[in-house]
């Protein structure tokens, strides 16, 4: 009887979202749940709007039915000022990557968190945790930092183009976990961090189909290293690539990305999402997409 | 792949549309095609927006990844200056209820014309048509107008609580008719009206569930009239009702909302839509809805 309750509108806004994958995990998962479940990448810069048209997105998203949103590079903190409530941990991280709308209300949330500290444990167990640069203070990378904070970081180094910006996320976090000592840095920094650091984490977007290329000089890799990438598409980025070729123990963007989308999925619905089968899910619908591109290359 | 591509997203707008059956009619012929189908009622007032932001809505759904919208009373006439394009049909009824949204252009069309034309020739076979007065002069009005004096309507009296709106439609209709004579009434002229008639159409929306009542004093009826109703929730209104009462033939508004349904989602998205399927689901909807309220009726 009740369509409009049983079914689920969701929409994906940032910059380059188009190939994201979320939606049709998200679909899929719905689908083998018996909801009806559309799940829209919404493109700002394909829709003519800027990021700080954010405030208006979820205004208009809430008039026209949609049940939440998912928060991508560049909204994830401009996104905060417009929420009428925040989870705990979105307001420790300080960005939201999944807003709640209920009854025109706007609910925070932060699945970049739990997803990224599910992808370390799962993806490099007893990586060594004493010494991390992090490169990108933004969003994801204040979700990022918290969870390596979190799992025992001894010294953290973060580096970001936007000085400001990396000084107040440093000392937020310095804040949070007094036993970490954390600074900011300028890239210049990035072989004198490299060379005393156990891993490396990109938190840019650097890597995505729309900021191509690597986020830092690879050269500076050594097989000691471990590097993790928040980049999952493609699963392969330049950086996991060449660290591979490095002889780095590598974590891909993919694990995290389940994660988060498993979590924001239990939101969105109240439903329990299998974050296993969402896994099986992201490596065939990553499969199908490299297939032609391998095959084109064969041509 | 193109999960995008082959899903649809759609929207009806206008007022009191939340108890509409038009969204599941589309829902569920989409599951049975293999459609991801998703269908939102968006109630202006309840979105708290003036009927006068059709514009708006219109910019915004295509922002938000909409492929179209239904557009219900009192927008139907209010839309025409924000599209790009239309339909011979929509041009010539001055009306539009399916807009098209194509690379962000907006593509109006009518599909209450077919839909009320087949609803004529199969709800009311053989009725005489020499003499019909219509109540309403709106949107949907116009359209059941069009289809009337297409049908052979000889005498054609309109009548509309607008007495400029009024005079207006019967003169284009005049114009566009040549054969038929078409005049505009005031509401006290009903009784002498119908007192010459052969059938009366109610193209108000009184009888819907924000507008309940009958739309002129159906002691006014007589056997020999036939009685036709466009608004088709309740699918047995006041007007329906009394009209059997009064031993009247009667075409409610079940036929033409399947048939503009079916028009639709051909627009839509490209693909025959089965009528008789829809129909057969209508009913199918009808008969839940009323079920528990005869129940509870019951109590």
């Amino acid at each position: 009887m009740s369509t409009h309750a049983e079914s689920v509108l969701i929409g994906l806004v940032g910059d380059g979202v188009l190939p994201s994958l979320t939606p049709p995990l998200h679909e899929r998962e719905g689908d083998v749940q018996g909801l009806r479940y559309l799940y829209r990448p919404l493109d700002l810069p394909g829709i003519g709007l800027p990021a700080d048209a954010i405030g208006d997105v979820l205004l208009w998203s809430s008039r026209l039915g949609f049940n939440g949103l998912n928060v991508t590079h560049p909204c994830k903190q401009l996104v905060l000022e417009h929420l009428d409530e925040m989870s705990d941990d979105a307001r420790r991280l300080g960005a939201v990557n999944t807003v709640l709308i209920r009854d025109g209300r706007f609910i925070g949330h932060n699945t970049d968190f739990s997803g990224f500290s599910r992808a370390l444990a799962d993806g490099l167990p007893g990586a060594a945790l004493d010494r991390v640069v992090q490169l990108g203070a933004g969003g994801a990378g204040s979700a990022v930092a918290d969870a390596l904070l979190t799992a025992g970081v001894r010294v953290f180094d973060l580096v970001d183009t936007d000085p400001g910006r990396c000084a107040e996320r440093a000392e937020a976090l310095g804040e949070l976990f007094p036993q970490t000592r954390v600074t900011a840095h300028a890239a210049a920094e990035l072989p004198a961090l490299l060379a005393e650091a156990d891993g490396v984490v990109n938190c840019t977007p650097v890597g995505m189909a729309a900021h191509p290329g690597a986020p830092f000089d690879t050269g500076l890799l050594e097989s000691r290293h471990w590097v993790a990438d928040v980049v999952y598409r493609p699963l392969e980025t330049q950086l996991v690539r060449e660290a591979r070729v490095a002889g780095c123990r590598v974590l891909d963007g993919g694990r995290m990305a389940v994660g988060q989308a498993a979590d924001a999925f239990r939101l969105f619905t109240g439903r329990d999402a299998d974050a296993g089968r969402m896994r099986e899910h992201f490596l065939e619908l990553i499969a199908a997409e490299e297939a032609p591109a391998t095959a084109g290359a064969g041509l």
